[in-house]
């Protein structure tokens, strides 16, 4: 799995002059998704069967400050799935000088179309399988 | 019409230490959001019925700087309608001092959930009057 | 302390069809910054006097979902608050229902302007007392 | 001048299940940082020397939709620029299928620390011969 690749735009500092903290909560679905593109089950094609994937929980811990114009680079690991919840973390490094920028977390659950929980393993067993490969690797 | 109210957050501010441009743009939809509620006839009930108002262009003339904490009022006006296309003006103004921070425009079509041209008269005769009324009274 | 409001608006919105996640983090700060305010002594001065608070971390458990126009209230209670770090909880319910949206929690801390680590209780007393002040209430 | 490039991510969708217009703005201000740097005056040592260019006014014509996991290219040219403001235009297109999805305009001027008008020419002569030669090519 390759890490998924940022560059720090203006739009996302403020006015403390570095990268506002909400951004990273973004760039790690980026990396999640781009990371579920390379296991050859792209998130795209999950949603158009029917299939959505909410944040149930996520989490960060801030490390050091991305500023603009820095590279970030996010790798996401497989912490746990088994089916019905997957749980990914997430560590964001600078491309430069490889300092820890920051650590994430987050759970997501499956839900179909009428708002109802899926075992992925039934709905989707591509993608179960998928994840299942995934997460004997790391 | 009551202006639009909307008090500049942190998240917004960029490193020039100021609010970001785009964040303008956002506002603009939310004034525009709140006038078809103050119309009675609100936007989330257009969307239910199966219409929704993209925007076709969008333009704004930044007069002077909006920054954390300051509190803006926006005033949308229609500049024309005619059941097909509806073109808005919005003036950015500080609540505080009245000083003018910007002026844009907006045009809208209508279309349905199969991604066709409506007529709103046609379409949704109360927003269609609705529409109307507000034209007429400014 | 009041709680915080937010009508939740178009733009933060994605294509499933309910707020983005990311969003409900922004409203976290925004939650922050008002509280302080109510306490008396606002963020804008305690930026203006060259104290920044960062984020060192943040949660969030997003319970069910918040969609286009509703209405939530955000409830702010220091965690723990020592002089040299803030962690504060966020309660995040829907205005009419009063059911539960989310939950989180953040940690700050302060730095001067040259991105030293500075004791509240040496730097800024007043907002070390307000902190104080609010500690005890809840 | 090669073209800026932009996966939309799905943190940028809106509920109509399309690309939020609000996010061309922001790809417009990544395209032209990006075109500054490919000219070799990166907008960073620019602000680093004291520099800074904010938006005068923005537009946006917007043609087709852009949808989640689209990939876009920005071209961006120069339109006019005498040293003192600067305008830029933008066409959006899909790299897939080379469909125009938006055109744009952008004015800036050159603002020093004090906030002051600056000829770019005078302040940021790299920049200045940088922006002309730019400026002949296309």
């Amino acid at each position: 799995m390759k890490p998924y690749e940022h560059k720090a735009q203006y739009y996302e500092t403020d006015q403390m002059g570095i990268i506002h903290h909400s951004n990273y909560i973004r760039w790690m679905e980026s990396a999640r998704i781009d990371a579920m593109n390379q296991m050859g089950n792209d998130y795209l094609k999950m949603e158009e069967s029917g299939i959505v994937s909410p944040v149930l929980d996520i989490r960060c811990e801030y490390k050091s400050m991305v500023r603009f114009d820095d590279i970030v680079m996010i790798m996401v690991r497989i912490k746990q799935y088994d089916g019905i919840r997957l749980q990914l973390s997430y560590t964001v490094t600078d491309k430069e000088t490889g300092e820890l920028r920051a650590q994430g977390e987050s759970s997501h659950c499956f839900m179909n179309s009428q708002n109802r929980l899926v075992s992925l393993k039934k709905a989707c067993p591509d993608f179960h399988a998928a994840f299942g490969k995934w997460s004997e690797k790391d």
